[in-house]
Parts: structure tokens; sequence; C-alpha cells
């Protein structure tokens, strides 16, 4: 298989950013066997993809059944906790099948944004009293299914989930609501998670849900496993100040401190958020060569705050991206989003190089989901391409010089022309090559809101 | 002339946030002439409006050439003054016709984003060496040429822009890339500002470019000048912390103190931006009733900062949004950037009511801009109608009770399927009824940046 692109972002300190023009991709089983530039047209048999060509994007942090909720919970009032609450009513409603075809449909969402590998955070795991589905794993299984039939990779980050809460009395039993996330203990998770089984377009992962769903003995248990496994590891970190104080209320230390102590910093941890942490906790993270995986738009959603994002790639931090709750599903107002907030919070642009931004939607994000190597257009790499049409009215006017700054802060999700997954098309003039997306995510939407049709 | 929408927000208390079903839109002369509701199916003769339809959208912040910038000045280091730099840099290279062609495209752009009336905040009046031209209002009357090709309304905020800065020691004589923006002093300014003649889909306002550009007696000339025509009135206001600074150190009060000084506070002012207020600013912009226009993505991209827009809200200050600089032309984005922003700044959810922020995106705006009654679905309003289709992969799921948040919190400017203006159809399944948008805005962008074909 081979692509002509007419431009490409290769990397690099060019004058153009790294986009270079009259791009050549050769791949075979699955991978990209050369990379040429200059070629002024299509080699005869190539498939010609106009616009900008980037590596596919890593959506690094996903809960894909949240897709049910977009437009249904930004209208009220409240904080992450009342949103939390109703988050729960629709996790209530998912069994295997109907959360099969809601996350086909969200992947296939995905995919059509350019998203070519998705990190599930995945701990509706048992039935809604607890119990044990015939196959334990089949919401998981169910999970790697969708993402096989909507064309994406994905890394199952199968998430320990033991406790209700933590408050300064220590950690909560499960409310009714939380059951169908437990596992009861960090070794019965360890049994579920090893029972697992996928294909070569699945990694297996693991996560700590939070420090208020995990007591630090079984993280470090969790932790132990992951390392056993050569897998990567997720947490969800500080995304909000009362999860801080209630952490050194019980523990005398910050969630980060906890998780050090827990043996889980490391270059396998993403932790997820990291909104608000103090310059020790920063410290940390740098030092073990942790990595953080931010999600501008829920984080704006949920009224998180604005995360120390500039600090943290100063110090060397890697940074990667997620829809998380998928308000919106949009890998290009995420990666802008880290600066222009940054902005906001600061008032001096520039942060973030616009390089680095895309390289957090791409390569960060594969390393950040176990997929090494990924996320780049080069030689040896999984065939994983993402095209941007540049002659939306959104993009018009583009050059070389400044499209691949056009794109990172102006392009939307419905720019993206072209995907291609490990050399399998995926979409193509815009389109999902098997799934009708928009009809899927209606009729699967409605199946567990109970929403009436228009 | 008739439409039947299959969705239309009439506004009201309804627990489906003001969305109604089978909306019948008799319209005559331009104006909507009867409103009816619960009808199933279209008249015979009726246009079909599948999705959901809302009031035509106001953009009260416009600098038509600012969206040559797009995508060449983001990735940048630096500050808001910096940027002006590169800003001043197009603005040298505009001349009637081709800023008329690219005004024409980016006005365009705007309605196929659902937007059916701009305030453009027109400052480059003269020639680069600040002569006038023939016509002195050559340069406007391209911008309401431009309008009208383009299908869209305009309010021609003709701008007052006499210095070139502002210190502690006073005002500064203008620089060479300024030149071109001023008239000499208030009296020549209302001299051709009365020379301006329009059309019926214009309304020919005033504005005073900022307290840096325009000393308080000249700004008093231009504020009575408004006064005795009738018309809006528009002021830059406490978009940096510098220009505080500034005014501070040498007029010994706020800008918006001083404002109230030279009588330009009122029903008539629409300050835009107002980002680094007192209190007592707050409190003079409420009692006098005075409006306040956000233009969150250009606040963002400059680094603005976060403004008071949930103080300036509880005060009953009246809110409108702007897409300024153009960085992007997105009206949703806007809309919900304004609560999701507050969401960051405070850890709060829902400071602003969904309807709250579709009304500063409607009539609000049309308020600003001086067309009085507009932006609202009730008869005697003008037709100015904007359908967001509900079966993109975005918005795929909404029911009647999610469709307005879903609209504001998840629509893409994608997303808009038919635009109506003054009971022409200007945008139809998408498309521009008479203009090939991204062709024109790729030429004239290339025209006034130079820029090599990709």
């Amino acid at each position: 298989m081979t692509w002509w692109c007419e431009l490409a972002w290769l990397g690099g300190d060019a004058p153009t950013a790294g986009v270079t023009a009259g791009v050549v991709l050769e791949v075979a089983d699955g991978r990209i066997t050369s990379v040429r530039a200059g070629v002024a047209a299509p080699p005869a048999g190539a498939t010609r993809l106009d616009g900008l060509t980037v590596p596919g994007l890593a959506n690094a942090h996903s809960h894909a059944f949240h897709r049910a909720l977009r437009g249904r919970t930004q209208a009220g009032t409240g904080s992450f906790w009342t949103w939390r609450d109703q988050m729960y009513g629709v996790a209530q409603r998912l069994d295997p099948d109907t959360y099969f075809r809601l996350a086909r449909a969200t992947y296939a969402e995905m995919a059509l944004a350019g998203i070519t590998v998705v990190g599930e955070f995945h701990y509706v795991h048992h039935q809604p009293d607890g119990t044990p589905y015939a196959d334990p794993n089949a919401m998981g299984g169910a999970l790697l299914a969708a993402a096989a039939e909507a064309g994406i990779r994905i890394t199952l980050l199968d998430t320990c989930y033991l406790h209700g809460g933590l408050d300064a009395d220590g950690h909560q039993p499960l409310g009714d609501h939380q059951r169908r996330f437990g596992d009861g203990s960090a070794d019965a998770w360890a049994t579920r998670a090893d029972a697992r089984r996928a294909g070569d377009d699945a990694v297996l992962g693991a996560a700590v849900h939070s420090v208020r769903a995990v007591d630090p003995a079984s993280m470090a248990l969790v932790g132990e496993w992951a390392a056993g496994h050569g897998a990567p590891l997720h947490i969800h970190l500080s995304e909000q100040p009362a999860e801080n104080q209630a952490c050194v209320a019980h523990h005398g230390r910050t969630p980060t401190e906890l998780l050090h102590d827990a043996g889980l910093l490391g270059e396998r941890l993403t932790a997820v958020h990291a909104t608000h942490l103090t310059d020790a906790d920063l410290g940390l993270l740098a030092s073990t060569r942790s990595g953080v995986c931010l999600c501008p738009t829920t984080e704006r959603d949920l009224a998180d705050g604005i995360g120390p994002a500039g600090a943290l790639a100063a110090a060397g931090v890697p940074l990667c991206l997620g829809s998380d709750s998928h308000a919106v599903i949009d890998p290009f107002e995420e990666a802008r989003a880290v600066e222009l907030d940054e902005r906001l919070a600061t008032l001096v642009r520039g942060t973030h190089p616009v390089a680095a931004l895309l390289t957090a939607a791409t390569a960060n994000g594969y390393s950040a989901l176990g997929w090494d190597g990924g996320g780049v257009l080069a030689a040896g790499a999984p065939a994983d391409l993402t095209t941007v049409g540049l002659d939306s009215v959104r993009l018009a006017g583009t050059d070389i010089d400044s499209a691949l700054a056009s794109v990172v802060f102006a392009a939307s999700a419905a720019d993206v022309t072209h995907v291609v997954v490990g050399g399998n098309v995926v979409v193509s003039d815009g389109a999902h090559t098997s799934i009708d997306v928009a009809a899927e995510l209606d009729a699967s939407i409605r199946t567990v809101t109970g929403g009436a049709a228009t």
C-alpha cells in the first residue's frame, strides 16, 4: 500500500514547523516501511491524500459510556460531585450488549475525529448489584470488540475500584451505584485482569481509579501487577481539591506523595488530570519520569480548574491528551486548549510550542498507552495516519508555513478526511468505511438514556 | 414564505428549555409575521428545517481583516502586544478592493456558522500614510458592500482612533503602522462618519477604539455624536492589565471610571472584553445599564485572562458575544466558553444558564448592534433564522429535552445547515447560496499575506 501526502508533518525544526510537501508513505504488514519527501505527484497506484497528514491521534483517556451524557449534564448547576451522580445513573443502565453498541459508535466517532488509538479507563465491570457476569470480563470484552469493529486500536485500562470514597476517617464502602465497579480486593482484580484475552489491535493495561477508590496497599498490588506484565498503568490524580483535602486529612500526604510511597510513580504511570498539584508533587512526577494526561474539554466542563501544564512540560513531564467524558470529541480542541487555557491562567502566549501540542496528541499518547514507537510518520512505526483537509472554510488560506498551526489552533474534528489504522482505511472522504456512526450513536444512546425520538 | 421547524427555540421556561416541536414561521417583507407551535408536519409550500432552529446569531465584535492572521500568529511566543505588531503588518497591506474581497469571504464564513448580523469595529480608514482615499469612506463602504454580498446584516462601528498609545506621561502620537487609522480629531472623525451612506441591511454605529487611542475630551464628542444619531457605541475596555495601569498612572482613574466621567456609559454603550475590572468598575457598568461584549476565543488566544462574566451577569449587565480576531469563527464555541471559562476560574458549574448563553449570542447581540427586537423567533422580529442539524456525530443522540444544551455545548459551526436573513436564504444544506466561501477566503487571504500556494 502506498499513500501520497500533499503535506505531511514529519517533525523536525524546518521553518515550516516540520511540515513537508509531497510525502510518499509505503506500508506493509500494518507498518510504515519507508517515508520519502519531495515527491511532486502521486506515484502510480498510490492513494492521494490532499491536505495535511499527521500521525494518527491518541485519545489517552476515555470513559466510553459518558458519550450518552453529552448535552444532558451541561446545562445544570452544581459541581463535579453532582455531575458524578448523573453519570452513575447511566452507568447503572449498561449491560455487555448495550455497552458494546454504545462504545462501537463512540469509538467510530473518535475515528471520524482522527483518533486511531483509545485508552479506555474501564471500571463498569460487573452486574449492577456487583455480581460478576458469567464471563467476568464480559464488559471489558465488549469494549475490545467495539474498538475492533470501529477500526481503532484500544488499550483496555482495566481499573481497580474498591472503595466508595475517602474522608478524614478513611475509606468508605461502595455505594449502591458503585457496586458494579468493584472486585472486592486487588487480588480479585488481578485474577480477573489476568483472565482477559485480546488480539493484536489491543493492549491490556491497568488502572487504579484514584486515591479515593483504592487504598495504598491495594494500589501497590496493582502497580506490581502492571510492572510484572509490562503494562501501562493509569490513575485519576488530583482532579478536584476535595480529593487532596481528604487524602491529606486521612493519610497525611498528598495523592501524589501517596502514589510515590506505594511505588506507583515511574515511566509506566500516566496520571490523569493532575490539576491541583503542590510544587513537591510536580517534582515527584518529574523526577520519577511519570507522565500526565490532560483532558482540557472535560476539565472545563467539570469545573476542575486549570492545571500546571506549563510547569509540568518545563519539568520534562511528558503530556498526552484525552477526551475523557466526551463532552466533545475533538482532538484539535483538546490540543489547543492546553496552550489556550495556559494563556488564560498566565497572560503569556507560547508556553507550549505547536509541535509539542501535536506530539502530546500523537507520540506521547501512543507511549502512554503502551504502543511504543507509534504516533509518528517514520519507517517502522504502525501505519496509523490522519489527514486533515485544508479546504474547509475553517482552514482556507493556509499555506505550508502555517499549516501545522492552522490545524492545531483552528481545525475541527469535522475537517478530518482520511484515517488509516494499521494500514486499513477506516475513514475515507470524511465517512467511516463500515459504520453509519450518527445512526448508531443515536440508537445506542436512546437505549441507555430512554430518550424520546425528536 | 413559510418555514416548518422540526424543533425551534422559542424561549420561555418549558421543561425542554424553551425548545418546541413543529413550529411554523410565516415571513413577509423580511419579518416574521406569525409563529405557530405543535404543527406535526410541514404545511403545503413550507420549507422543512430538520434539527433545531434558533434565532439568527449576532457576532457583535469583528475585525474582518484578522481572518488573514488565522494560523499565522498562534504558534509564536510573546504577548498581546507582540501579536498586535503582526496584526498591524496585515493592516498595512489592505486597500478598498482587497479588503472588500477578504471581508466578503469572512462574512460568508460567518453566514455558514449561523451568524446573521456582524458588528464591524472598523478603524482601517485611510491610505497607509494617513491620506484619505478620494472617497474618505472607501474602506467602510467596502465593508458594507461585503456584508451585503455575503447576505448578512452589518452594523458598521466606525471607530475613532487618534493616538498611538497611553503611558503615565499621556497620549503618544500615532506610529507609522497606525497612521491610516487616524482622522486627526474627533470632529474630523464625525465629519467623515456623517458622510457614510448605507442601505436597509446596515446600521451606522460609532466606536471609540480605547482609552489608549482616544483622549477623554475626544471620546466625549464621539459619545455625543452617537447619542445625537441614536447610534450604538462600542469601545475596547480593559482587555489587558497594562491599559489599566497606564490609565490610572496618567488619568488617576480606571478606564471604566474615565468613560463614566466622559459620559459614555449607558444603555447605548457596549464595552468589549471588560476583562480586568475593579468592583467599582463593575458597579458603574451595571448602574448605567451598559452592555459588555465577550470574545472568549480571542481572549484565550491573546492571553487576556478570564473576565468577570458571572459577576457582570449577576449585576444585570447584558452580555453579548464576538469572534473578534477570528482565530476561529464558531458562535457555539464562543457561547459555551463563557460558561466553561467561568467554571475553570471558579470551580463551580452552571453560573450561566444555557438559555442565557444563547440569548447572549442572539437577542443581546442584536440589541448591542442597534437592531432592537431582533434575535428572537417572534412575530414582528426580523426573519433571521439559523438551523443546526442534529444528525451529525457531534449531536446524534440528542432529544427535545437536551437539544438546546447539546447545541450550545457540543455543536460546531460545521453543524449549521440553513440560514435565513430577512427572509432570504443565505445558507442551504450547509452551503452558501451565492459564494464559494473557501475559494474566496483562500484567494483573498493569499493576496494580503503573500502566502505561497500549498
